[in-house]
């Protein structure tokens, strides 16, 4: 199931089937005091495997770097350009076609517009050259639909409620029992140096609120409408 | 104000009160059956020109020309690649820079995902090495929210209500009396080859229910509110 | 005629007769005390709506900004760099001829000889692979064959006599009661980092003796021997 | 100590005491009918922890995708472009050294010269403009030098005796218990469309002779000369 | 006086001088049935060792290998794009800076336009960011003032009447006998995929009237102006 | 023989029996107190001509500027970026195709190891669109299997004792009397900014057992080698 552990041979055949390959994407980036870096790894990662094991798909090593705009430079982001990420997107995809693979379901963990435009961008010039049929995503997309009571004053988002529960519903020991409330940045639209300083909190929302047993549930919801969803594109 | 229309030496003297430049982008696009092709260039450009009235601005030279995911095979789509928007918006921004402007407010008339990460992509990666305040949006950040009755089975959107309304406000010789209704694409997330296909009638909404009324207000309440948000955002 | 005032629908239907699609480049350039930014866009703009009148074709949207080398540091300039020029020219050539264009003239109002070296360029990668009649000039390349008693002293170029009157022509209201006399450079060949400082009026030649009159004759003339060479070229 | 896993307040802290940051380069390969897919990601990963912990430095998140020459066109293997590896490489580079790292040790298991060429390049391009001191290598710079008994019919080399031996000390699970034998090329230095044409078992060497223990051994060897190495080479 | 026939230390040595380089860019290209391919070649690597001679500069290697737009698809063209030539000639003029020369003249026997721009380009770029003094021309920006009687019915360019008696003075052995006459394209300003088929001699002019006497004159006149003209821009 | 000295027919026609084009690959780079610049240039032309005498080819002009890591900063070496070079040889290539070349040997004079990697990734790109038989290498691939009694405690490398002496051998008159001996660096692995620290004689070897005699039996042995391989290589 996991591409890295196959055989080539066990790959090729593998291929005969022609099974879905999930690409997840993750990133290096600073999520509150709380979270550990590797945040949007570790979810886009378990997601995708699940959703392999449920749909019969393989999964091919996670992307570990992503593009960063307003966590940039605080510390533990290692930010890659957009164009890297495209082009790597693109040279995947590439190599993917040539051995056979002919769908293929990217998530990324990290939401950021730049970020997933870069992914979306490199699937777009593929298709018009390769026979893929590709599905591009960022679980968040799925997962700001969970129904979940949220505190008003801090409306969800990077590195708040949602995120929290669902990493303490995978990687329990690696979130800090002191957890932050915070919230976006007051100047709308402005593209600055120090995009940091809007952020003092690197997170937004309440993440005292977050429990292992509503990530489990957001979990859990993601993956069944995934699954749903990927049937209902791939018509398996 | 024009840029184009003021000598270089009228241009110098206008930047002695460091005035924000407004650059406008626009598209040439297929916007359904009813739209003229320039529908993204018509709005950011007559807004920029009310706006800079308003503060006391510039308004650069429209772009006319950017990148398009789902309308690229239509018929008057004219697509250039993220790339090259963003290295344009990298040149201009360098060369506005060097005359001496430090406020730009950089305004698309075209919504696109991959579209506006190209104009925010080359903002954020020149401020890095240029003195510059920069604010980046599309109009429709802001024309989303105007509050309007719309038809619950066609949820507004590319040349839908709100769109035609606003072209009829500014543009109403160009805009045919024959208008759709159109809806957006049954499988989410897909990108194809094709995406045109899921877009039968080239637009998104119920055109049918549009008045230059209802965009004269549009209209009206964008320029309000980007004005407050100019005047806060650059301090004046 | 404008494709951006065209509807899809309509701009499809005019292509069923195979039509010369007119793409003007201007920019945004100092050209002397007397002289808009504008002038080398308000140039091919108007001589290209002209010209798609006189044969039948239709007009693109204005690219507003080039490449310079000795304005660069002028006030009011705006230069882009060669390859974004060229990227972007290969970008609409390429959609054009996906939207089923094969004929295309494309005229730039800028004549500096690395800006039309980017347009050239990109004609030239572009025909290797698409099926595109392209014709491709400075409208001063026929401009200076216009027979003109020059002032010996200033030989006539940028912002000089034959551009100052066809802007009077044109647009007599943006150019200035009081106009300049400049010469080239005294230093053949070299390229430096301050160029500007070899044009101390921003342009080259006698500009006091342009008239509105000798600007629509330069204009008539213009169109006129285009007009034949147009119909030559494409067999029309 | 693995970047992922830590906060953004646990790696700022970490930095305080100049850690060297170990960034591990791995790849999805080919790598005969016996070995995982994952065999060049496994080994420097295992290294990077073990290097890390005895001189007290970090690890990044392994980059899973290299450049490909020979094993390019056999089932499994991904290839990304040289020019995708070096931009990834200079962009973490980049980044790390924003964050405050000065010290990075790059150890890619993939060897090819070309790989690693992108990888160097990355290194000297990035040591002219950042204060860093870059250490760059491959494993199998020095796991050549460890002294072992080969098949003199069958020199050591992608996927041979030594390279089994180590997967089967790391990850036994995934090495079959069947192993072949293989040779290099017959022609020498030539470029073909069809490299894996010549390397029929996808491996080089006699793996019928790998054994863990002298995996073990062989990994103890190369982390000690490595500890030994870096010691000298940051003066620690 | 070659930079490639001096060692390291003698060229240390000669740099304290501020000599001028002479960097002579050559082409491999199509001259007609009676011309050598390194016709453009042999011509500027003769002028800047003589110019060298005369003024006490160096002369770097040559580079032999240039683009073309006309001559592209004849026997024997071997065409670099414009992209590939303006950054090896950026990489070549920062490393003459870095070893401290402060002064190089760019001679090129070739003398397309989107040739040419791509070398004044490269000279633009390095200017604004390094100290240098550079001096960009063709041979033929001069050699075309060197009065002669030219065939009216064949007016002289490429392989022409004086490119044909150069070749004669330099290399003699190397040109046919039998010379033609040729003519250039009917359409104007059209960009082809064929360009060729303009061109049936390949060349521009009457080659049959050259003579080395002539050859020698006009090198002589080209050499004796631009060392005029070097030593006014050199200020020596 | 050389391409240079042949017209375009002669070259047409030469290509009609298939030969193989030699392309060689020189430098400009520092190489001891006691050899020229161009030392890497002068071997691989004098090769390339002897082979293609031998075989019956064709040789293409040589491209004088390679990509240097180690001596890059030392008085006298001319560097060029990796990608730049890997263009050039793209292009070129592309052209020989173009012109019905089918076989090439591109034989590089420098050995650094990233400049024979863009010498390297310019071929298997090229293979994969373009039927072309090529064959990449270093002379030193072969120089270095020559039986020679080395100075054991100066091992041979950049300039030592068999390049001293292939140079004595083809440009004695620029081979100076005195000569050096040299080791190469301590740390190992390091990619630091000042490379040529490591290397203060800028060569490893001892230079004073060169001898012309030496040198010749080093340059039968190489084209004596090389004239079987490529006759294996290419079934001729």
């Amino acid at each position: 199931m996991r591409i890295d552990e196959m055989t080539s041979k066990e790959f090729a055949k593998a291929l005969q089937s022609d099974p879905i390959v999930f690409l997840p994407f993750g990133a290096t980036e600073a999520h509150g005091a709380h979270l550990p870096l590797g945040t949007d790894s570790f979810q886009p990662e378990a997601l995708c495997a699940e959703l392999a094991e449920e749909v019969g798909g393989l999964v091919a090593p996670l992307v570990p770097y992503g593009q960063h705009s307003s966590t940039r430079n605080m510390p533990g982001t290692i930010d890659i350009q957009a164009e890297t990420l495209k082009a790597l997107v693109k040279d995947i995809l590439d190599s993917l076609h040539r051995n056979g693979v002919r769908k293929v379901v990217l998530i990324s963990g990290h939401a950021g517009s730049i970020h997933l435009a870069a992914i979306k961008g490199a699937a777009e010039e593929t298709v018009r050259s390769h026979d893929l049929q590709l599905m591009v995503l960022t679980d968040y997309d799925i997962a700001y639909r969970f129904p979940m009571p949220v505190n008003p004053d801090y409306p969800d988002g990077h590195g708040g409620m949602l995120e929290t529960s669902r990493i303490l519903a995978l990687r329990p020991e690696l979130v800090k029992a002191r957890r932050p409330r915070g919230k976006g940045p007051e100047q709308r639209y402005m593209t600055t140096r120090d995009p940091e300083r809007c952020y003092p909190q690197q997170m937004v929302g309440d993440a005292t609120k977050a429990t292992a047993e509503l990530g489990m549930q957001a979990n859990q919801f993601i993956k069944s409408k995934l699954v749903t969803l990927i049937k209902k594109n791939f018509g398996e």
